[in-house]
């Protein structure tokens, strides 16, 4: 395998998917729709020789659901593509030209990041659902998903080179992995000429610490969801245990659902022993500090340790706070930055959170749960970053973008 | 000396600074101004420990006078601080708030990235201006200067501590290296707990590989300048040899400095003899592709590797292309997607020029020499990023920030 000429056909291509008119990104879309629905018994084929080897290898039964695939799975990954036709294109936006005094105008032009590497677990809907955002946003990708998908995923390749021909575009503006070797990866992100310009690692924390460490590329990546709901002395207690429900059982294993509850000491005596009835029927363990143990029989004592954690299950560590304040100091050094949320009716104080919670999604007065592509509209979501620089949060097509500057003169030179 | 003691001291201020008001950061910055001032024998006099110290170990001469301050300097830095006062703050703007179906509203504000540590040379004046940056746009800092500076760092350092404590700022709001100590870089970039959430290091490449390879946190980065002038076929000669003298040669050793220049063949045999006339003067080496060198007979032979070379001197590489498409694809190709601009009169070529170029800067009609902080209207610039993702091109104040996501409310949860 010549990962050598993979690394060179992706920065080839680059200029020409960066150029594509909407419309011809549109048709390659659908002709790779198209293709995946004339292919469905081919897909459907692969796929059961990956899942007859993952049970034969004892694959556990979370992970062989997620490899496994159906009609209406398929039906779905067709739908997926359908809708980021429906997207707008970011690329090409321009905004904010100004004239300078040197009489040259300047302002940012939208534009694709480059190549972009995409490594996640094995769940082949994710290999569609990449190349068509990666693609609908002008950029070249290259994708590794996990080797017990593999067979699934070239025959997803397929459709997807087949739908990319059909159009005139280079069919390396898509390259999936075309071996399960380890290596692979090392060289999507690492050595002298790394394959990719970008990273964006899907999975688990291992997996993305450890590509992290290893990327000489940048990364745009998930780590913990640790999201806390503040709910302050001001607040209505109906919206507040509706939200505190929400936000932790709607659903347990997904990053934005709440880890921690910070109760105003004003509201503690009233509002806990409520939420205790609330979370009762769902069986969640409530870790609390002393003060809410002095409230809520039944709450086992939490350890310095349960503020960082991110539990993904069904337990809750509640902490009571004598001020907004401290909640937000709470929060932001035991957090993740990911998403937290306050529950209050005081106009300065929720201006003053907004303010100060350094998170990716800083809400007011609704669940955790909203953090989120679809809830906040970007139609269609690669993944949500933890990160600082770039974008934070749920990313969509215009974070697989950046902006670079453009300037329109007259033959002005610098004097 | 305790760098976990600094970072933890760093992290526990950053909401601090964050949160704090303009007229805050501005009278910090005004006090630190003031300090300066009342300072200047103190600094001097440590400069001159630096100078000397210098001077005796064989500094060559172009670094001393980087190291080496004086009244006028100082009056500079100090203009510099004012002019950072006078800018608009970035942080808390709000912007795209849009109400969606599920009746949560959600928008973006603007954010400080956190703890950022700028990583620099022996230039004094740097360690006032990266702080003043970063305090106007709400961030923490963390700042090494190149040993041979100092003594001069520390006594700038001790008028920014007094400007901070002054307005009730923490003073950790802005830590400068007590140590020369090299192990102090590693403490900022790495370990289990980098002292910096954003690594910004300025200097010559060798550095800023050095640092990209090693950090564990983000790095905003300059790499290589190697900028192209494209002349088409339709254009202005008059306006084009003032471009391509202006991008040659108004100063050599700048990132925006052109490298390459690339003419339409059907303007080659008019215009390159009059860009030799034009270059002559400044005793410019002409490097050409064989088609340039059948015309301008003083050109010598360019290899592949002057297509890929930053020269920062008086020497430029010159290919005659036939038409705009392979202008667009040396570019793209051998360029570093810093600065490249087109010389044309044609719209729809100007148009597809714009769009194709992967540079962080794209010009039409005027000098490559244009791509700055200042000409763009940013007011300050802590350096330029050659890199694909967050700031590209001149970084200002708010390149310094981040967008989160704010989410207003009232009562709602995920069905």
């Amino acid at each position: 395998m010549n990962y050598q000429k993979m690394a060179e056909n992706a920065k080839a291509v680059r200029t020409a998917i960066a150029t594509a008119s909407t419309n011809t990104k549109n048709a390659a879309l659908l002709a790779i729709r198209d293709a995946m629905a004339a292919s469905r018994p081919e897909i459907l084929k692969a796929n059961q020789k990956d899942v007859d080897a993952g049970r034969n290898s004892g694959l556990d039964s979370a992970l062989l659901d997620r490899l496994e695939l159906n009609d209406a799975r398929i039906d779905a990954m067709i739908e997926g593509v359908e809708q980021i036709v429906a997207l707008p294109d970011p690329v090409g936006e321009v905004s904010r030209m100004t004239r300078r005094p040197s009489g040259i105008e300047v302002g940012f032009m939208r534009q694709p990041l480059g190549v972009i590497g995409i490594i996640y677990e094995s769940r082949p809907n994710v290999t569609i659902d990449a190349a068509a955002l990666c693609l609908k946003s002008g950029n070249a990708c290259v994708l590794r998903g996990g080797s017990e998908a593999f067979h699934s995923n070239q025959a997803i390749a397929e459709c997807i080179s087949a739908g990319l021909k059909a159009v005139g575009l280079p069919e390396a503006c898509v390259q999936v992995a075309p071996t399960a070797d380890r290596d692979f990866v090392g060289a999507m992100i690492g050595g002298d000429q790394p394959m990719c310009d970008v990273i964006i690692p899907r999975g688990g924390k291992g997996l993305i610490e450890r590509i992290s460490k290893d990327a000489r590329v940048p990364v745009i990546k998930h780590l913990d969801g640790n999201c806390h709901v503040y709910v302050d002395s001001e607040c209505e207690q109906e919206e507040a245990l509706r939200i505190l429900e929400n936000a932790k059982t709607h659903r347990y294993g997904v990053c934005n659902a709440a880890e921690s509850f910070l109760i105003h000491e004003a509201v503690a005596e009233s509002l806990l022993p409520a939420l205790e009835k609330v979370l009762k029927p769902y069986d969640v363990e409530i870790r609390g500090c002393e003060r809410v143990r002095a409230i809520v029989s039944s709450a086992n004592a939490a350890t310095e340790e349960d503020w960082f954690e991110e539990y993904l299950g069904p337990i809750v560590a509640i902490k009571v706070v004598s001020s907004v304040d401290e909640a937000i100091e709470h929060i932001n050094t035991f957090g993740s930055h990911h998403t937290d949320a306050i529950v209050s009716t005081n106009y300065k104080t929720v201006r003053h959170f907004m303010r100060a919670v350094d998170s990716s999604s800083v809400i007011a007065n609704a669940s955790t749960r909203f953090a989120d592509g679809f809830e906040y509209g970007l139609g269609a979501e690669i993944g949500i970053s933890t990160d600082r620089i770039h974008a934070r949060g749920p990313v969509g097509l215009e974070g697989l973008t950046n902006q670079k500057w453009i300037v329109f003169g007259e033959g002005q030179v610098r004097a």
